[in-house]
Formats: structure tokens, C-alpha cells, sequence
């Protein structure tokens, strides 16, 4: 199995998180997203400990909740001791309603409007995450208009491309986010951030991608260099001394048998070595080092149940099997043709003899979740389980073809309770005049 | 201007139906879809006028509302005489808190549950599209329950490719849609639509795409073919006359200078000759002809106004502008790469010097509205307008990184009225637990 919380039982049923998902598929109704408490608490830890043998007091992990924002997953992260990057107001409204304390946030995104930055201060937002020099100024305009200095990094592009998918690689010069080392823009925004005295620069950030499965973690050491190297210029030629390098996020996680395991503790441990010999090197103190785990908390702690409707074989064709969710709820096929893995839940002691399209119902021929799928003797009303859906699922949900968006069930030694309920046919017309 | 709609008025100032963009950007905020509500009037009238002269009574349109669904779309269309396609339990109770005629629907979908079919008939929509057989049986069985006879259409795949994009090329055999004609499985379809008591069969469906620019027609005049061969071997064989011939959607409409215009009364009209030649060379009576238009009816009476934040230029990369929505609001160009027209509203007079890749504020480098994109010194508070985003954009939309939906204003006669409410940040919390 691809996490160890998926499992089958003696009923040939399968199990996530050691419960049986026929019968969470008839409590809660389908489609619905589970969620594993306890991978997210074990995902957490896995940062949290490593982080404090490897870089000390100061250092820590912000979970990037844009991979999955709801209430109460910022009470879960202010438990387990992470910071949380927020992108909006929207975000920020959900971690603030949550009584996520704020001084532990970060305020991300490569365009804030003047709005946006005087609700996340009146809210408390201890960090701001800036993309430039014009979003510098807007931060200290409404840090001044309320006497305060606002803690700051800048968001720089140290120049690497991850090879991961284009949507998803960030660090590159070419980039809609943050300023570039490579052409000497970065300069110049720090020597902004040290000008306004609404400002207090924490240091700065980078990100270089998403989903990186490279085992020797070297995209995050090739980003150690370039960040060391810059700070340490900017030390000797301004005197400013980095307390703060945000190094972003982005380990991989298994969406299928194929994908590797990334031993994150033992990344994270040769990482902060790099990190000390470069300071040492460069005759720089050692910063405080952030991290930003999005994907890598939630993606492995989420399950998606459909039920199966229209089976369909088109001899000489293909086959497909129907479902009763779709690119509403799970837009990544469509958007980057990702992999997943599906079960058929109540037929895992079964052979699959043929492949099926698993499709949505939404009325759009791109609508598929996952194509060429091995599936047993498929029947209307069988359970079909995607994994790995933690992440990006929920986040990125549409009422597309006017279809609620599921619930989110969490489950926890045993017990299974509701974090965000099912949207009605009601909710879907709330807005309408 | 790529639509009649769009002007520039004497302060340089890009107008919408006539009325200033900059003025309504101020009145409603931003992001904000604006629709021309005479636009979709005209678009409407199009079809039903040339449909009733080359087609007579019987035949007609119903607005494909998975386009564009709200609840004032649905008084709009009753008001125009069209019926509408429905493809959920939530675009049918927003069309039924409407006012909307019932049984001018059609429910359509490739993929009901027994709870959908059930909820359809209750609230009475007048005919179901159905998918496949035991789809067809689904809806016998509640047909009995109810002691009626369920009018329905069947939906085959006539087994064209219209070139389109992939995502909507749905006529192909290979479709998770309908039933494919070339596999003689069709016959089977039509044989158990007619042994089911509960089951009125009025005719075929099929649709063989979308955004069809083909100015001959010829796509259809080709489905037009296979549906009136099918449907003359069905009743020389089994006595059945098509009462309907529903021949789908797809006018292109224009989303840049580059688009052709299609004259689609002109395309109707031959389209009209083509059917009645083949039902007097087949000896078959001339069917009843319902049409599907979605996007061709709603995509040219929306823009889309977005105020600009961050501007950056990268010397010897690329130039970005981001703006206060993105792939939240319109993931066309995340998901297909759609080409659109972007405007800067102020500047109208202007030359533009440089080229940006105008960008969303969402936390993803996949976020882009539209690359490459010829603007006039952009500034931070600048209004940009994005053109043809009245289909797909608001029913497509999603609270990814928890951005608010922007709300619909209407445009009609110089004055504005909100059809659907800006989301709030309570709203985005209102499932949270």
C-alpha cells in the first residue's frame, strides 16, 4: 500500500486509518473526504523534532494551509506546535476563527492589496512574506498609519528550476513571485526593506517547488548556496545579518506504488549540515531556518470515496466507470494530469481482468480523475476510493455543474466526527439574488 | 472590438453595454464579472428566431446552463422562450427557486444517482437525457414508483471528432458519454428504451463538441448524417419514429481578433435543408430539432474587471502583472491554456510598449489568466478587463487559497443590478465545524 494507513480487513474491505470505508461510505454518504488525524499529527511531528535536533530553538515548520484550509486544521497545527502560512484574507479569517494563535503566522503571495495588508495586521499576522518592492511600501504604509514596525521577509528567486511541473516550480528567475538574485533586483529590495522604518527585515525566503523527490535533497542545497551566498554579500556590503532564511517547502509524497519514499528527518538533518559548513564558509551566523510542508502534512492523511454509477464498455475502445464526484472535487487530473490510486473498496481480495477511465460526472469530457485504472467486475453502487488526496482536493473544490462540494470526516482512534459539513442544494443558491 | 458590446467613450474610458468599466469597478469592487443582460437577450433571440422559421414548432433551444448557472439566468431564459439543459440536483432547484417552467428542462449528465433521477422527477423536469442502460433502468424504476411515463431522449455518440479541444470533443465513440452508433450497442440502447413501460421515448441526442468555428457546419451536417441513418434503420426495424432530434451545442464564439464570427442563423438554416433532404432521401418524417447553446448564448455578454497590484519586469525574462483574482475565478487558461482578450479599462488610448503575462494572486505559478498580453504602462490600481468570461468562469469557480467568488452584476438599459452577492469571509467559513 502506498501510506501505512491504508489497510484491508477481515471482510476483504479496505481500511483507512484502521476504519472500514464501506461503512464510513454509508454514515456520511459519498462523495466525502476523509481525513487521517493522526498522519497529520505524525506528519507534523516528523517536521517539528527534526527540525529542533537539526537547526535548534527558532528554527520550525509553517504548514502551508493552502494545500488544505479549514478550521480545524489550524487547531490541530497550533497543537502541534507549527507556524501556518496563510494567502489571503480568506485564509487568514479561517486560522483567526480557529484561535490559531497569529504571531506564529506567515502572510504569503505575490500580490496583497492595501486591504489585505491592513486586515492581516489588525489581525495579528506576526510575518509578512514580501513579493516587492511596491508591496514593501503598501506593508509599511499601513504599519506606519498604525505606529507599529511589521516583520518582514522578502520573497527572493534564487534561480532554480526543481523539474518538477511548470505549474508548480517557483524558484526559477522567470517568475511570478518574488524578486531575482540572478539580476541584481534583489539588491534593491532589500536595500528598500532597510529604508522604511515601518519594517523590521526578518531575513529572507525562497520556495523552488513542490512535490521534490530527489532523495539527496540537493534542489534545497543548490537553494542553501545561492541564499547563503547572497546574505552574506549583503552583510558585508550593508551590515544587515539575516536572522530568518524561510527555505519554503516541498518534499514528495506518494501518490502511487511507483513514487519513491523521501526520508524527510534525514533530509532535513543533511540539510542543516550544509547549512552550518556554508555559514561557517562564508563567515555568517547560522540563521533561524523555516520551513513551509504543505502537501507533505495533508496528502498522505486524505481519502476520497466515491460511488460508482455508470459503467460503461466501448468493445475495440475503452472502458469507464462513472463517479459521483469529479473535477469538482478533485480538479488535478484536469488541471495536471496527476496520478493517483483508486480502489474499489469492497472488492480488494478480487482480480481486476480489465481497466476502466475513472470519470466524473461533471458534463466535460476532461472531467476524469484517473485514466487506465485496473478495477474489478465494476458494478453501480460498488465504492471506489482515491488516496492521497489530502492535498489540493478540498483547496481547490468548484461547484462546477452546480454539484456541492463533500464533507471533510475526520478520523481518529476509531471514532470519526465531521470538520466541515456537506454543502446543501441550499448553500449553492445563498448568493443568489 | 471583438464584440459589438465593447467601446471606448470619450474619457478614454473602456465601456461595457455602454456603460464606463472604471465607474462600475468603483461601484461594485473588484474582481467583479460583469454580464450585458441585452447581450444574452440578442444571443437568445439568434437562435429561437432562426429555429422557428427554418425549423418550425416543436423544435427550439434550451440554454445549456452548466455554462453560466444562477437563478436569474433561468427568469431570463423563460422570458426568451428557451428551454434549458440541467445536469444536477443543484442547477435544478436554482432553476426551479427561479420560477423557471419545468418542463421546458431536460436532464442531462453521464452519470445520475437513483437520488438525482428521483429529485428530477419530483420536481418536474420534463425530460431526462438518459446515458446508458442501466441508466435507462434507473429511471424506470422511479418512473414506476410514481406511476408515470418519463419522457426521455437517448444520448449516442455518433462517432465524431470535431477537432476542438480534447476536454470538450464529446461526439467521439471513445466517450465517457452516451452510447456509440458504431458498436451497434445503440440499437440495444433504443431496444431497452422501448420495453420499459415507465419510459416515453421521444427521440436521440447526441452533441459532438464545443466552440465549433466551422462556418460550413459541416460537424453538425455530419452528426446530422449518422443520427438520420440511425434513425431510419431503427424504424424500418422496429417501427420507431423519432418524434426529437437534439443535435447538441457549439458555436464558436469569439474570445480574440483572430476568431472568426460565425453567422449562426445562416448555419442554422442550412443545417434545417441538410435534415429535411435526408428525411425525404431516407423516407422518414422530419424530426422535431432541439439545439444546445451554452457558451454562444452567455460568453460574449460577460467581462471580467480585476484591479492591478503587483508589477514586475524581469530584464531579459519576462514582465508579469498580477491581479486581484485568477484561476479562482476563470481556470480556463490553468486548465485548457484558453486564449482571451485583456484590456486595460483606463488606458484605452494609450499605446502599449511592452508585453505581461497577466497573472492571478493565487499561490501557484499555474495561475495565470492570460500570457503575453500587450499593455500600456501598467500600474498598481489599474482596472484590466478580461473579455468573452461570461461562460465557464463564475460556474467554474472555486475558493482555491480561500479567495471569495466575485459576485455577477448585470447590465441592462445604462443601469446595474447584482444578480449574485460577493462571497463573504463568513460564507467561505460557513461549512467549518
Amino acid at each position: 500500500m502506498i501510506c501505512e494507513n491504508i489497510g484491508v480487513n477481515d471482510a476483504g474491505h479496505l481500511t483507512f486509518a484502521g476504519q472500514d470505508t464501506l461503512f464510513l461510505a454509508r454514515q456520511y454518504g459519498t462523495p466525502v473526504y476523509l481525513m487521517d488525524e493522526e498522519r497529520i499529527r505524525y506528519n507534523c511531528r516528523l517536521y517539528t523534532q527534526a527540525i529542533a535536533e537539526a537547526f535548534g530553538p527558532g528554527s520550525g515548520a509553517h504548514y502551508a494551509s493552502k494545500a488544505a484550509s479549514f478550521k480545524h486544521i489550524y487547531r490541530i497545527m497550533a497543537q502541534e506546535g507549527m507556524g501556518v502560512d496563510l494567502v489571503s484574507p480568506g485564509e487568514i479569517a479561517t486560522a483567526a476563527a480557529a484561535g490559531f494563535p497569529m504571531e506564529h503566522s506567515c502572510f504569503h503571495g505575490n500580490n496583497k492589496t492595501d486591504w489585505d495588508i491592513a486586515y492581516a495586521m489588525d489581525m495579528g499576522v506576526g510575518c509578512f512574506v514580501a513579493d516587492s518592492i511596491t508591496e514593501l511600501e503598501a506593508i509599511h504604509a499601513q504599519a506606519s498609519k498604525r505606529g507599529r514596525r511589521q516583520k518582514v521577509l522578502l520573497r527572493l528567486t534564487p534561480g532554480i528550476d526543481p523539474h518538477t511541473y511548470e505549474a508548480v516550480a517557483t524558484g526559477k528567475v522567470d517568475s511570478k513571485f518574488g524578486v531575482a538574485i540572478e539580476t541584481g533586483q534583489a539588491e534593491g529590495f532589500v536595500k528598500a526593506a532597510l529604508e522604511l522604518p515601518g519594517l523590521e527585515l526578518l531575513g529572507y525566503h525562497c520556495h523552488v517547488g513542490s512535490q521534490v523527490f530527489d532523495s539527496e535533497g540537493s534542489v534545497y542545497h543548490d537553494a542553501a548556496d545561492i541564499m547563503m551566498a547572497f546574505a552574506g554579500a549583503i552583510q558585508a556590503k550593508y551590515g544587515f545579518r539575516m536572522e530568518v532564511l524561510d527555505i519554503g517547502g516541498g518534499y514528495g509524497v506518494r501518490y502511487t506504488e511507483s513514487d519513491p519514499y523521501v526520508d524527510i528527518p534525514a533530509n532535513l538533518n543533511a540539510l542543516a549540515a550544509h547549512l552550518r559548513a556554508l555559514a561557517q564558509k562564508l563567515g555568517i551566523a547560522m540563521p533561524k531556518v523555516w520551513f513551509e510542508p504543505g502537501r507533505s502534512i495533508v496528502a498522505d492523511a486524505g481519502m476520497t470515496l466515491y460511488t460508482a454509477g455508470t459503467v460503461k464498455r466501448i468493445p475495440g475502445y475503452k472502458n469507464y466507470v462513472s463517479v459521483d464526484g469529479g473535477m469538482s472535487d478533485n480538479p488535478r487530473f484536469a488541471l495536471y494530469g496527476s496520478a493517483y490510486t483508486v480502489l474499489s473498496a469492497g472488492r480488494m481480495g478480487q482480480q481486476a481482468q480489465e481497466r476502466f477511465d475513472v470519470v466524473g460526472r461533471c458534463c466535460e469530457s476532461g472531467d476524469v480523475i484517473q485514466p487506465d485504472v485496473a478495477l474489478p467486475q465494476p458494478q453501480r453502487g460498488d465504492i471506489l476510493a482515491v488516496c492521497t488526496t489530502g492535498a489540493y482536493n478540498y483547496s481547490m473544490a468548484s461547484n462546477y455543474n452546480r454539484i456541492p462540494r463533500p464533507p471533510i470526516v475526520m478520523l481518529s482512534g476509531g471514532e470519526s466526527y465531521v470538520a466541515v459539513r456537506r454543502e446543501t442544494l441550499e448553500d449553492l443558491l445563498s448568493c443568489d439574488v
